[in-house]
C-alpha cells in the first residue's frame, strides 16, 4: 500500500506506541516513523530494537515536520507533552492519541492546540498487561476496536484518514461520543482493572498469614485477576484519576451488588445465588460469539486438546 | 505401570469425572472405570463418549466391587450420595472426593461412612470455566495441584496409594488441614469468582444502557472475568453456601481494601494508588516464577509473536 502519512511521530516508547510502530511499518502505512520518550533508558532501549526509524531525543523535535503526531503517554502527561509540543506542530498536523479516558484527555488537549493543527481523539481497545519498549509487537491491534472520539468541529477527511492508518494496523474502527466512551471503558475495563487490584492486594496481606500458599495454590481464578493487576502503575493510576465519575459510579453498583450477593450466602439463600449465576454465563456466550474472546476452555492455557483429544 | 487400583467409580460425570476417567484410562492406573450421574441425559452422553469403561444407571451400583470411589458431584450433594451409597461399598474400599470445600464435606460425609471405609478428603485444583461429560480431557491435571487433607485416623497406606493414583493423573500432590484449605481457597479461587460474577451481573444491568457495547468492547479486561462468571453455577452455588465463613471472612477484607482505594480515587491521592498497584505487580511474577501460569502478554490469545517476532 501507499503510505497513509509521510512522517508519523510517537511520544511515548512503551506497548502501545511501540506497537503502532511495527505494525505500521509491516503495513507501510507511514514513509517514516519517529519516536521519542522522557527517559534516556527507554529511548536507548527502543534505538537498540530499532523500533522506529528514528529516536528523538525530546517530544519537540519528534513532531517537527510530522503529519501525524500520536500521544503515547499517561492520561495525566497529554497536557504537559501538548505545551511542550505545541510550538512545533506543523500547520495541518494532525494529532490523535491512545489514552483510555476521552473527555479528561480533551480537556487537557484543547486549550494547547493550535488553529490549524487537528485534534482526533482516540483509544485502542488493546494491550496485554506488559509494558515499556520491549513489550510491543506488530500484531497488538488485529482484529482489536480503536475508538475514536471526533470533536464536533474535527475536519472529516482527517477523521477519514487516520481511519484509514488506524485500519492498516489490523484494527477496527468506530467513533463514540467521548463520554459515553468513557462510562463504557469504566464498565468494560476501568472497574475490573480497580477490583483485580483489590483482591491481589487482599491476598497478599494474607499471604503473610498463608506463607506462599496464596501465590503456590493460584491457579483457581486468582491468577487471572492477577494477570490483570500487573498492568502499568502509572498508567492506571491515571486513569482513575481521570475517569473519577463515571469509575466511582460503576464502583458504586458493584458493591451494591457484591452486598446482595454477601447477603444471600450469610442468609444461605441458593436459589438466589444460583439464578445470578445462571445469568452471567450468558454474557460470556455474547462475548465469544462477537468474536471478543476464544471459547478455548481456559483461554487455551492447557494442552490444545478438548474433547475430541481423548484417547 | 500397573494399575494402581482395579475399579474405579466416579460418581458424577461432569469436567472432573470426565478428565480423571481419560487421564486414568491414558495412564493405566485403574483397570475399570465405572460412572454415574443422576442425569439420564448425562449418562447416554459419557456412554456415546465412551468416556467410561461402564456406565452404570445410578450410584449404588456403580460402586458396588469397587476399590476406589470417586465422589464428583457438587458439594451441596455429597452427604446425599453418601446416603445412598453406603450400604453399598465393598469393606476396604477408599471414598475420595474432588469437592472445593473441605470440612463441610468431610461433617456431611462421615455420618455416613462404614467402618471398614476409608474416606480421604481431596481437591484438585484444576477445572475450565466448561462443565459436563463433553467439557474433559487427559491432561486437565497435568502439573496442576490436588490437595488431600487426610483425617487424624486416616489409614497411611490407603493415603500414600490415593497419592499414587492422583500422580499418574499427573497432578501434584500435597497435603493441608481441611480448615485452612477452605481459608486459602476462599482468597484464591471462592471470592474472586464472587467479584467476577458480581462484576458480570454490573454489565448484565448496564447492557441495557449501553445495548451491545458492553459486549462489544470487552476485551479490556472485563472478559476474563466472564471467563470466570462462566463457571458451573451449581457447583458455585454449593461452594459458596459450604464455606461461607471463610468467603464472608475475606468479602469483608476485600470491601474494605476496596473503599481505600475507592476514597483516594474520590480525593484524587495519586501516589496512594500507584504505591497499591506496584505492590500487587509483585505477586503475579511470583505466581509465573511458581509455574502457575504462562508469562505470555495476555495469556497468549494473542499471535505466538511477542518482541522476537518484530520485524
Amino acid at each position: 500500500m501507499s503510505a497513509v502519512y509521510d512522517k508519523v511521530a510517537l511520544i511515548g516508547l512503551g506497548l502501545i506506541a511501540g506497537s503502532i510502530s511495527l505494525a505500521a511499518r509491516k503495513a507501510g502505512a507511514a514513509n517514516k516513523i519517529i519516536g521519542t520518550a522522557r527517559s534516556a533508558k527507554t529511548r536507548a532501549a527502543a534505538r537498540n530494537l530499532m523500533l522506529c526509524d528514528e529516536i528523538a531525543d525530546n517530544a519537540a523535535s519528534a513532531v517537527r515536520g510530522a503529519d501525524l503526531v500520536i500521544l503515547c503517554v499517561p492520561v495525566g502527561a497529554m497536557g504537559k507533552v501538548m505545551s511542550e509540543i505545541k510550538p512545533h506542530l506543523k500547520p495541518g498536523a494532525v494529532v490523535t492519541d491512545v489514552g483510555s479516558v476521552k473527555q479528561e484527555v480533551i480537556d487537557q488537549v484543547l486549550p494547547h492546540l493550535p488553529p490549524q493543527v487537528h485534534f482526533i481523539p482516540g483509544h485502542p481497545l488493546a494491550g496485554t498487561e506488559q509494558s515499556g519498549p520491549y513489550s510491543g509487537f506488530a500484531e497488538l491491534f488485529v482484529n482489536r476496536w480503536w475508538l475514536l472520539t471526533p470533536l464536533p468541529d474535527s475536519d472529516p477527511s482527517e477523521v477519514s484518514r487516520l481511519r484509514r492508518f488506524i485500519r492498516a494496523l489490523g484494527a477496527n474502527v468506530e467513533d463514540m461520543e467521548p463520554g459515553h466512551h468513557d462510562l463504557v471503558l469504566a464498565v468494560t475495563s476501568h472497574t475490573p482493572h480497580l477490583i483485580a487490584y483489590t483482591m491481589v492486594g487482599v491476598a497478599d496481606h494474607l499471604k503473610r498469614v498463608t506463607e506462599s500458599e496464596v501465590i503456590k495454590y493460584s491457579a483457581a481464578g486468582f491468577r487471572d485477576f492477577t494477570r490483570i493487576a500487573a498492568s502499568d502503575p502509572t498508567m492506571w493510576r491515571d486513569v482513575f484519576l481521570n475517569n473519577k465519575d463515571a469509575v466511582l459510579d460503576i464502583l458504586g453498583r458493584f458493591t451494591e451488588e457484591l452486598f446482595v450477593l454477601q447477603r444471600a450466602i450469610r442468609m444461605g439463600d441458593g436459589e438466589q445465588l444460583h439464578d445470578y449465576f445462571t445469568r452471567t454465563r450468558a454474557i460470556r456466550r455474547g462475548i465469544i460469539e462477537a468474536g471478543q474472546d476464544t471459547d478455548a476452555p481456559d483461554f487455551g492455557r492447557g494442552p490444545k486438546s478438548g474433547p475430541a483429544n481423548r484417547d
